[in-house]
C-alpha cells in the first residue's frame, strides 16, 4: 500500500496540528508532489475544529504535574485520537471530498509535556517530550495510514524537538534568487530565514519574541474580557504608539541573546503585559495608544531580530508572514515601515493560507517519512544530524 | 529499505518483551521466514536483562495513580526506550552477532496502565492502554527500524488489547493433523487451544488461573524470603498434596466462568495464598506438603479448564508448556497424570525456548506488520475483526 503511494505523481495528505494554546485542531488537506527538496505542496482545504471547554479544561489538568496521573495520560491518549480522527473526517466532508480521496494522514498530536533539559531533581526526568493522540486509533477510525508523533525522534538524536516548521519553510519558500524570511506570528513570533539558494545548514530559525500574545492580553484586559484579539489591527490603528516606552521594552535581555533561542509565556505572559500596561497608563496613554504601543513593540522585536541576527549574514529581500498576526494590518504596516528595504507579504500570497501553514508543514513531514527522507532541520532544532521523524500506524 | 526486507528470504528480528511483573526485558533474536500463516520462526539467541531496583521502584510509582504524573510518563517513556535499546544491543553482543546482522526490532514496551472498561467516574478515562518506551528512541539508538506499541490497535477496533501471544501460538504451533494446546505458565496460567487444521476463529484462548503465582508466594513465605520459586519443583516433590484442600480450592468461582476470561493478582495474589496457607497449616500440613498442594492445585486448574472448556469442542492430543512453569518438573508430572490421554511437552521441544516464547511472538508480530498482514487474534482479544497492530519508527 505504501509503495503504491510513493509511485503516485501526487498524494493528498491531511495535516493535523493541535497547538499548546489548546484552541483545537487545525486540519489542512494538502496535495503534495515530490519529496525533500523537490516537494511541492498545494493547500486544497483547511478547517479548524475548536476544542470544547470541557476538553480544554481536562487538557489543562493533564498538562500539570499536580492534576495529572498515568490513568489520565492513558485515557486522554485515546480520547484525543478520536478528536483528531473526527477533525480529519470533518475536513474531508467540508471540502466536499471523501476519505477514499485521501492517501495519508499526518498528526502532530497534543503536546502535554516537554523536558528540554534533564531535571536534576529526579533521574527519571530525562530530556524528553510527550505528544498524545494514539496513531493506531486515528488509523483505524479513518481507514488511512497515519504518520505522527514527530518530536521524539529529533530529541532522540540530540535536538530540542522544536521548532519543526522551519523545515517546511525551507522546503516551501526556498528560492534560488531571493533571500526570504518566513515569519510566523502566533502567540509567540518565530522566523525562518532562508538565504537565496540556501543549503539546510544555512537556514536560521528562532523565536523573535512575543507574537500576538501581548496585544491579545492588552485587548482582553482593556475590553473587560469582551474581546480576545485586535481584529485586523483596528484598535491599534486608532492610537499612537509611545516610542519611548517601546524603546524601554526593547531592553529586555531576550532580544540581545543570540539565536538559536526560544521563548514563551513564562517571559512574555500575562504578568509581563499587565506590568507594562500599568506603566503605560501611568504615562497617560489611552486604551488605543496602549494597544498601538504593544503592536509597535511586537513589530520592533521582529525587525530588530532581523537586523541583529539575520540580515548581516543572510541577506533577504522578502518577509512572508503567517499565523494569526498576518491578519493584523496595523502590525504588518509597522513592519513594512521598519523594514523599508524588504517586501512584506503574507504566506497566502505564496499559495499557502497563513492560518494553515503549520498543518501544511505536517503534511510535508509525513510525505518525507513515506520516502524515508529526513524531515527535521538541524539548524533549527539543534540536532547534530538530519533524521527521519515520525511513526507510522496502518489501517486495516 | 522496508521493501528490501520483504524481499529477503528470511529476516533476523529482535523481539523485546517487558512484562507487568517489572522483572526486566526479554530479548529474543529470531529468524523469521514468510508471514501470516506461512510464518516460520527459529530462535537464534535469547537473553534477559533484569531491571535494577531503582528502575523497578520508579516503574511502580509510574504504575500508580497516586505517585505518577505527566512529567514522569514523559521522562520514563524515553528512559525505558534506552533500556530497551540497550537490551537489544546486549542480545546481539551475547549472540556473537553485530547489529548489522539485524533487520528489524519489535518492542512490546512497558505497560504502565490499562483501562479495559471505560471508567464511569471520569469521561476522560475511556477504554485504553498505555505502553511506554518511545519507538523512535529505540530506532535511533540501534540504527534499525522498530515496530512496537501493539496493543492500542486491537483496543481501537474493539478488542481488549490482550492476550496477544495466542496469535503467535496459532501461527507457530498450528498443525494439520494434531490438536494442540499451548499452555503458558508465568505468574498467571493461560492457554491457547489450536484444533487440528484450525482457522483463526476456531482458536480458544483464556487464562486458566494462577500459574506460578501461588507456588512462588508459598515458597517465598515458607523460606522466610530466602527463595522466590521452587526450582525444578523439588520442594513440592518432597511433599504430598492434600487432595481435599485442592478440591476445596477448585470451588473458586473463576473456574466455572466460561472463557474468554482473564485473571491476575487481584484474585490469586498474596492475600489469597496466605489465607490458604493458614488453612493448610491448620490441617497439619508440613511445608513441603503445602508447596505440593499449591502445585497440585495449579495443575488441576489447568487440566480442569481443558476438560470443561476446551476438549469438548476442540479435541487436542498435545500440551506444549512454556514460561517459568515449564521448568517445574513436579508440576509437569502432575499435569501428565491429570491428562493421561495427552502428551505434555515444553515448547523447547518445538524449537522455541519456553522462556523466550513471548519475545518470539513479538518478532512474529513485527514481521506481519512489515507485510501489512493482521497480527491480532480476534478469538483471543475479542476484537470483531483482524487488524494490523503496531507502529513503525525509522532509523537514520
Amino acid at each position: 500500500m505504501l509503495a503504491e503511494l510513493i509511485r503516485k505523481p501526487s498524494r493528498l495528505i491531511i495535516g493535523l496540528m493541535s497547538g499548546t494554546s489548546l484552541d483545537g485542531v487545525d486540519a489542512a488537506i494538502v496535495r503534495v508532489e515530490g519529496c525533500g527538496l523537490t516537494t511541492k505542496a498545494e493547500l486544497v482545504a483547511f478547517t479548524t475544529v475548536p476544542y470544547d471547554d470541557r476538553l480544554r479544561e481536562k487538557l489543562k489538568e493533564l498538562c500539570s504535574v499536580e492534576h495529572s496521573d498515568v490513568a489520565l495520560v492513558c485515557g486522554m491518549n485515546f480520547y484525543i485520537a478520536e478528536v483528531l480522527a473526527d477533525a480529519a473526517k470533518r475536513a474531508v466532508a467540508e471540502a466536499g471530498l471523501s476519505m477514499a480521496d485521501i492517501d495519508l494522514i499526518s498528526s502532530h498530536g497534543q503536546t502535554v509535556w516537554h523536558i528540554p533539559v534533564a531535571d536534576e531533581r529526579d533521574w527519571a526526568l530525562v530530556r524528553s517530550t510527550l505528544q498524545i493522540g494514539d496513531l493506531s486509533v486515528i488509523a483505524k477510525r479513518t481507514g488511512k495510514p497515519v504518520v505522527g508523533d514527530y518530536r521524539t525522534a529529533d530529541m532522540a538524536v540530540g535536538g530540542q524537538g522544536a521548532p519543526l516548521v522551519p523545515y517546511a519553510d525551507f522546503i516551501l519558500f526556498r528560492d534560488e534568487a531571493a533571500g526570504r524570511i518566513a515569519q510566523n506570528i502566533g502567540g509567540i513570533g518565530n522566523c525562518t530565514a532562508i538565504p537565496a539558494g540556501a543549503l539546510p545548514e544555512q537556514v536560521i530559525a528562532f523565536d523573535t519574541g512575543p507574537g500576538n500574545m501581548l496585544i491579545d492580553q492588552a485587548v482582553h484586559t482593556l475590553s473587560g474580557g469582551a474581546r480576545s484579539y485586535d481584529e485586523g489591527g483596528q484598535w491599534a490603528s486608532q492610537g499612537t504608539a509611545d516610542g519611548a516606552i517601546v524603546a524601554e521594552m526593547m531592553r529586555h535581555p531576550y532580544f540581545a541573546m543570540k539565536p538559536p533561542k526560544t521563548t514563551g509565556r513564562e517571559l512574555f505572559g500575562k504578568a509581563y503585559a499587565e506590568r507594562w500596561m500599568e506603566r503605560m497608563k501611568a504615562a497617560g496613554l489611552a486604551d488605543a495608544d496602549i494597544v498601538a504601543t504593544f503592536t509597535a513593540f511586537t513589530a520592533q522585536t521582529i525587525a530588530d531580530s532581523y537586523r541583529r541576527f539575520v540580515l548581516p549574514d543572510a541577506p533577504a529581500q522578502e518577509v512572508i508572514v503567517s499565523g494569526g498576526g498576518a491578519h493584523n494590518r496595523t502590525l504588518l504596516a509597522m513592519l513594512e515601515d521598519l523594514l523599508p528595504e524588504m517586501t512584506v507579504t503574507t504566506s497566502d500570497a505564496m499559495g499557502i493560507s497563513s492560518d494553515a501553514k503549520e498543518a501544511v508543514a505536517f503534511a510535508v513531514f509525513a510525505n518525507n517519512f513515506l520516502f524515508g527522507v529526513p524531515n527535521n532541520l538541524p539548524s533549527a532544532t539543534g540536532a547534530p544530524v538530519p533524521t527521519i521523524m515520525g511513526k507510522l500506524a496502518l489501517p486495516g
